[in-house]
């Protein structure tokens, strides 16, 4: 799968990131959004109130390439500093809602193409970037 | 100046926030930077631990047009978040060092030109948004 077991440990430690998307006239835009690490996919699950009618969800379908980011402070300084960001393809579904019901249940779902991280494997702490094999992503 | 009262306090009680840029081919990147509003020049100036050889700070010349949002988590839920997020033209800037000066100084320096935030405002919470004129900017 996409992320190793480091990183599946950070990803289950934190509630938010932040998503950065690209405009339809190629400037970014960035958000706190909440996530979901789908373990069975190899995806980025976002889900949020509005989703649907949000900028963030429009820019995916113009530009699909995103950056997403989750980060925390662990100690002082640029050495405490601990983030994993995960660039890739981005996809906005919105499932077939039942009649009568009120959430539409949209979502972005990110599939990573490169995995940028600092001080997240505790083994091996500093910087390390590598890209991922459409296979591993569930491509 | 580009900020208001409220988004000056809330810039001031945060120590952090995430910057995306876009790379030459056009994918955005997302990189968790420490800050300094510049309250004279109504700018967001970031400064960094190696800055000058990050691929922020290339993106930045190549493709000056950045996201920089901080946010927090003060209640439970979509209605205990704020964020302030400040989209902007960027410059990527390397003073002259003297001679035997280890720290360059470079930094990134975002001219506002769209501020949205969110329950940023404690007499008008919710979702604000609007256009700096380059005046306000310092432009």
């Amino acid at each position: 799968m996409a992320f190793n077991t480091a990183e599946e440990t950070y990803l289950a430690s934190q509630r938010r990131g932040r998503l950065a998307t690209v405009a339809p006239d190629g400037t970014p835009q960035n958000k706190p959004v909440g996530f979901h690490h789908n373990s069975e996919l190899g995806t980025i699950d976002i889900y949020g109130f509005g989703m649907e009618s949000s900028a963030k969800f429009r820019n995916v379908k113009v530009h699909p390439d995103v950056s997403f980011v989750v980060d925390d402070v662990v100690g002082e300084g640029a050495s405490g500093v601990r983030f994993l960001e995960i660039r890739g393809r981005a996809e906005a579904t919105s499932p077939a809602v039942p009649p009568g019901e009120q959430v539409s249940g949209s979502f972005i779902r990110i599939h990573p193409r490169r995995i940028v991280s600092y001080n997240i494997h505790p083994d091996q702490p500093g910087f390390h970037a590598r890209d991922v094999a459409l296979e591993e992503a569930g491509q």
